[in-house]
């Protein structure tokens, strides 16, 4: 029996000192050898920089699932010996991540399939009359579950500050009963940071509570609730380094214990019994297993545990002190180029993560998009990243569909229709950034070498010489 | 570049000799070397006989997701390489298990997290004013997710003939309207088969759909859609051999594309846009995009494609004939003991899958399981398998709670309050089968050498002489 849970070996080492590495990764990422083919020859290794889409796993991360591999046993009623290592190692993921995010005493972790999933069961989760509100600027997965609710969106702010007002406005303005708010931590499309714990502040001041989306903010940044004040924080485990098909919702237990099993189903059931006219009682159960119906996804928990365990073990201090140096010397490159616009809602100074939107003039995005990969190995994103009515804001009322790959006017001088992303994490070398500002610098000045076309939804490079 | 998806290379070989090679297991599995410690002292390889609630991962299966995970990256709007390697890969998997199902060419294939996230799936997209029947004997999963519509409970029938009869009466007697039928494959209590194309022709016969709840089927026997002209299926990947996190509901598209999105959120929402008044406007994807809302979990999914081709590479004729054997060795082995009683529906006869459930005479269940497993490391599960109105017809009125482990009466001589579960699949050697049968015998006649007690919900050994 070999196999022994790592919980207990991690050590939180925040005081390292960051200076000393931070021009090398801090955690080592799988796929970091992986080398592509490039459409002028030969391959490259590849750069991927879209990491607020999907990031790569952690090595220790795969390390960890690949050493519990062997011993997966079924969850819960299994009397085998895997069974109750297995039980074991999924509880004791909950309680690793409860402490990664500082939950209180009484606070739920329910294990989701991803953040999108996390919210879709609080929108299901709230007591009946419930006021929502949500700035325009959301994810569509924090802006769209709460269907059936009466929604407030709300515009987007242009600072801060503006965001907290924008919020107490509305609040101040609203019929008395049950309120959520739900805000993003970090902006998926302008990395940009919000001011969580004031808009909390704000909530609570009207009797509101709120959800912090922290799908973009808890790999780059310490979330705590207990700091924050938040009622409840969602993320997804593909984000943070732990792409096993496993999410989290986690905070006040009341209203997940009120409502109705999210799935119905084996887990979620205490006890199920036929009544004497044909039909059927059942009695739920009352802690996160309420909601967990099925049989959880102890890799996809254990995972996630694992991931927070060794973001911890690296420190905050120094991923934050390496993010920023990277952020530094690729908004630098970028802003070299006048050529290329970043969007932002909250200007220059605004605290962010690795994230960053931007479009070139006279060059569609997609088109960009496919050069940066095809020419350079570089893996970006281009669209409207789920967030269209941001995305209108930021580029204007004439952006395109986010599934549109080459627009209709997407000839050499037309206004970008949508967005270039740019991101990274805790495993991006130095030599990603500069390849990739080399390449931008690269494709606006001298042009694409080949050109491209819109097959099957994609962009992908035809062999003629473009531009 | 050396990642292929390996789609192309799975050779169907259904021909395959079963008897020159079943005495061995079909597939290898991970944690077949596994060992675990026994009270009475050293250590011994794990039997894993819970299959039926969570299967270990195929070798190849493992090998596949191993061999995948460098190159995972960010599915759909990604430019990079690796990212568009992810989104075939995705979709391979989705056309994969299409094949697998026998699919007909309009089907829908949703992944989902399993078994009772489809069920649920399914359940949100019913039209208004379904009908839905059900008998009492489906696991909670098949049983529970129907609430809010109009559920008939069918009483256990007692053989398949008796089920077909049953279901007849019962739409005969149901007013017009949308109707579904949710009916098991393989029962996760007694392994017994049920005549789903018997049952799915009454159903059309009638007026109404049939979705086949596949979980305990699909991983011991062909699972065809069109043969069976079902029109859905539902299964899990962790009972599949691919314990990632995903599982599939396949089958008739109109319902799916008429319903709500299952989840709200990016993916799943074509285009949207805040109106004049303020509000949002939503258009919404019309194929299996529209339920998956959230990033994919592409690993699962994968894994679930990696399987189905495992399996049927093996041959099912095979993997039957194995299984059958080893059925046939456990039931005479049990047979041999006049204190064991086999639960059963349809009887002796009855076609049945790798799965059995039992009582002996004078224990309570959960001690004599948890023996099994610190006695002689074998993994069984305890209970009544989240199928609590089948148990108490089978075990009668007095069946206790699932949830209770040494139920308060659990003294020697008392009657059982739940039951014993024992089940295998490809993987399971003949030791496994001998070793269990053995240990029945063992403890049957000599009693267990510890004795056991209640700690926190597990029964755990307590270094006391036990009988």
């Amino acid at each position: 029996m070999p196999f022994a849970t790592p919980f207990a070996a991690v050590s939180v080492d925040s005081s390292t000192n960051a200076s000393a590495e931070s021009c090398t990764p801090v955690l080592p990422v799988l796929g970091r050898d992986v080398t592509v083919p490039l459409v002028t020859g030969g391959e490259v290794t590849y750069a991927a920089l879209d990491h607020a889409a999907s990031a790569p796993a952690l090595q220790r991360v795969w390390d960890d699932v690949a050493a519990y591999a062997p011993y997966y046993g079924s969850v819960h009623r299994g009397a085998g010996y895997l069974s109750q290592l297995s039980t074991d190692l999924f509880e004791q993921s909950r309680r690793a991540v409860a402490e990664f995010l500082g939950c209180r005493e009484d606070d739920e972790v329910v294990f989701t399939r991803a953040t999108t999933d996390s919210l879709n069961l609080l929108a299901s989760a709230l007591p009946a009359g419930t006021r929502v509100f949500v700035f325009e600027t959301e994810h569509h997965a924090s802006l769209l579950p709460w269907r059936g609710h009466d929604v407030t969106y709300l515009d987007a702010p242009r600072s801060p500050e503006q965001a907290v007002a924008t919020l107490e406005e509305a609040l101040h303005a609203a019929p008395a009963g049950p309120k959520l708010v739900c805000v993003t931590g970090a902006s998926n499309v302008t990395g940009e940071i919000w001011p969580v714990r004031e808009l909390t502040a704000a909530a609570h001041r009207h009797g509101a509570r709120l959800v912090l989306d922290a799908a973009q903010l808890a790999p780059h940044r310490p979330v705590d609730v207990s700091e924050l004040d938040v009622d409840w924080v969602a993320f997804s485990g593909h984000k943070l380094y732990a792409p096993f098909g496993a999410g989290v919702l986690a905070g006040r237990a009341d209203w997940l214990r009120a409502a109705e099993p999210y799935l119905a189903g084996g887990g979620a059931s205490r006890t199920v019994a036929r009544r004497e006219d044909g039909g059927v009682d059942v009695e739920w159960h009352t802690n996160a297993a309420r909601h967990e119906a099925g049989s959880p996804n102890v890799i996809g928990a254990y995972a996630i545990a694992s991931a927070c365990g060794a973001l911890r073990a690296a420190g905050f201090e120094r991923l934050v002190a390496r993010e920023e140096e990277l952020l530094a010397r690729l908004r630098a490159g970028l802003a070299e180029v006048p050529e290329v616009t970043v969007l932002s809602l909250f200007g220059d100074d605004a605290d962010r993560v690795g994230v960053l939107s931007f479009v070139v003039e006279g060059w569609n995005s997609s088109h960009f998009a496919a050069a940066l990969s095809a020419e350079h190995g570089i893996g970006v994103r281009d669209g409207l990243f789920c967030a269209h009515p941001l995305l209108r804001t930021l580029l204007g009322a004439e952006s395109g569909a986010a599934g549109e790959c080459g627009a209709p006017d997407a000839a050499a001088g037309a206004v970008s229709l949508n967005a270039i992303r740019v991101s990274f994490g805790v495993g991006t070398p130095d030599e990603h950034v500069s390849r990739f500002v080399s390449a931008v610098r690269e494709l606006v000045r001298n042009g694409a070498k080949w050109s491209y076309r819109t097959e099957a939804g994609r962009c992908v490079p035809a062999p003629a010489a473009a531009e």
